[in-house]
């Protein structure tokens, strides 16, 4: 598990000019703020910190490593996806320069440093090299994830583009069709995607912002999507969050400490093949709507039938309290099951699924309202595991889920996700070794 | 200025059973972490803080009083915004009702209390009185506020629907057209609004949510917009936060703090009439989509000539520091002004709009991305002001502003905020008086 690194950022040799970065400068305001403060009466500026409305932290997580940082880190409250398509004329070339540029804004980024070391007090005569907007706030957890699409290995026409296809993960394919999928493409697929995760969504949109600038010519948008609540703890240190049906989701999520189910579960080992994979792993992003109009009329008892647990506790039907496991053949004097057949949380379940498990990394999503002033929210499901076979596996199980009435699944995509960088090294370097 | 309550929430005196109120569960997730701590090593505790990625706050500031919370409030970090039209059945009863039973709503939800006391442990046969989302999260500084639209007074076809044409502002008229204008009726107007500001999007989400379900039948969004990161400060004690142009924005701010401007810029006053509104404002919004990948490329000297300050610090062009007022005439050698003279910071200055300040309290967006690759993304400008001729003039003035190269507005409406409601009064009673 990855904890908040609390050292001095390590820069990287190539910095040997004084970096800007973005601690540095809130040191600056916060010296500014303490100046005012002295003419407006004691203790201004612990009321700055209290009234500041900032919500970023000074969380810092490595970069560099084993694993990429983004999966089992403690899951941040905000998320901007992107998902990117590489431009019709992009080369092998470019592709590997797109990765080295890359990693390096990300290992800055993530540091709570800008892109380059002019920042914004460079060269008058050429754009800054960093957008700017996220001077002055601290690292807040910032982690940025990258992952590769089928399509990158080989496009919808069957080109390898990229002298990859030989390459290509046996298990790396398009999803199946799923009963009640109303996909929309333009929120599927993509030949990249970037997950950046973080305390303050400024800080994580300005790295997505930022290297979608710095892919210009070589990879666009294809697709993106901003969450602002978690909906799953990836740490036993943290509460389990509530999702936009307003229940408690993630109770039986793969926590970073259980390290043996993240090993099992989660990353690719080396004799699961490709070699270049290993530390890797899949992630699996399925944009959810949810019908939440109609939810908010069904009564308390069929909410609770359909997620199979009570909404207030987050207890299973069957008794206890939230972390108790489910008895599925607890039954009412009626003879009934307690957790009802088609409840989310028996459908879900690893019992049911062969003992499958995903490490679930989702967020909240509300994208305005449509034409009849309903909503459009819902679920940003990610989730990160050993073989896209578990989510298949689980996903197929769900077709009987009660909760389908009140969701559509309207965006999907897969991706394989490399391992970490080591320092010197770039994202997928292993995969064009 | 408001400051955060500190005492117990009154959640009136009709609330005589015993409310399950968010704070209240918080402090039982909180006893369960600390259960789960003793098998995990001392301190565990204070890393769950650390790490939960929440961005909610303990702050709580009191609905009722003689302005409406959310106006001079210090600005919230997160917005969530509403405008919804009555339905087409609607009658006069309708209003009232709604103006109270959303008045009733307001004020549980901005002490950290659930809507209705039931809550999620209620009645199994009928849809539980809150969503639950917000289930567990502190108050985090959520407040209300709510305006009337210039067709509540009377329709497009010129209908007094509820009785209340004679009593129309004189001052509340759609906009002008202004340069550059490319307004979306999709996201413009409304015959009533709610700004629901928050240190957490989840529950500012959960208020906008919980209060267009109350209006069913009433009332229905016409459109709705998410900012995640205010654009300005209203407050002394805050440090002046960045627009997605990487500036500083909102350094001359009208602030809670010069209560003189305040009550002659902010304020209606009872002079002013109508008598109903002395005690309001009227608010601006509008959506402003900045054209973000042509600005990335323009170089730094450009943009700072566009803004008239520089990036990095803030201050004027004419030399200073952020808090330096700029020097319109100085010079340099060669005889041009140091500040541009079609700067924004020169052309929105009170010294060339007869000395006309707003209160401005807008939000950074970004609605996913376009067709182009190109991240929908801007500014949601909000602006309280004692008359809206004060944002006509500025907005007139901006015409030769050099930033329109790289902005558009695509949403446009205006509000008549009422005053504060006091305990037992619903917001609007005066209207109705």
């Amino acid at each position: 598990m990855s904890t908040p690194d609390t050292t001095l950022p390590d820069t990287g040799p190539s910095d040997t000019k004084a970096a800007l970065s973005r601690r540095g400068l809130l040191g600056l305001a916060g010296a500014g703020v303490a100046g005012l403060a002295l003419g407006g009466g004691a203790g201004a500026l612990t009321t700055a910190a209290a009234l500041s409305g900032a919500s970023g932290s000074s969380n810092r997580y490595p970069f560099h490593g084993a694993h990429q940082a983004g999966i089992v880190t403690p899951s941040q409250d905000r998320l901007h996806f992107a998902a990117f398509d590489m431009s019709s004329t992009a080369t092998r070339a470019d592709l590997i320069s797109l990765l080295s540029d890359w990693t390096a804004a990300a290992a800055r980024l993530t540091q709570g440093s800008t892109i380059g070391d002019g920042a914004v007090d460079g060269e008058l005569l050429a754009p800054p090299d960093d957008t700017g907007e996220a001077l002055g706030l601290p690292p807040s957890g910032l982690t940025i994830t990258f992952g590769f699409g089928p399509t990158l290995f080989r496009d919808a026409a069957g080109t390898d583009r990229f002298g990859i296809a030989a390459r290509t993960p046996p298990l790396l394919r398009e999803l199946p069709h799923f009963r009640g999928d109303l996909l929309v493409a333009a929120a599927s697929g993509g030949d990249l995607c970037v997950q950046a995760c973080a305390d303050d969504p400024q800080v994580a949109v300005h790295a997505i912002r930022n290297l979608s600038r710095i892919a210009f010519g070589r990879a666009a948008l294809r697709w993106s999507q901003l969450g602002f609540g978690r909906t799953s703890s990836t740490s036993t240190a943290q509460t389990t969050p509530r999702n936009l049906f307003g229940f408690k989701d993630g109770t039986a999520n793969i926590k970073a400490e259980e390290t043996a189910a993240v090993d099992d579960d989660v990353w690719v080992s080396a004799s699961d093949g490709p070699a270049w994979l290993a530390g890797g792993s899949y992630l699996v992003a399925r944009k959810i709507r949810m019908v939440i109009e109609n939810w908010d009329h069904t009564q308390l008892g069929e909410q609770q039938r359909v997620i199979g647990r009570d909404k207030g506790e987050g207890a299973p039907l069957s008794g206890g309290t939230e972390f108790t496991e489910p008895d599925f053949h607890a039954r009412r004097a009626d003879g009934s099951t307690k957790i009802d057949a088609q409840s989310h949380v028996r459908l879900a379940h690893p019992d049911f699924n062969k003992g499958t498990r995903l490490l679930r990394r989702g967020y909240n999503f509300v994208d305005g309202n449509d034409e009849l002033g309903r909503l459009n929210a819902g679920l940003f499901f990610i989730s990160f595991q050993r073989s896209p076979e578990q989510f298949i596996r689980v996903q197929h199980n769900l077709a009987d889920d009660a909760m389908n009435e009140y969701i559509k699944h309207v965006g999907s995509a897969i991706f394989a996700v490399p391992p970490g960088a080591r320092a010197g090294q770039s994202i997928g370097a292993t995969l064009f070794a």
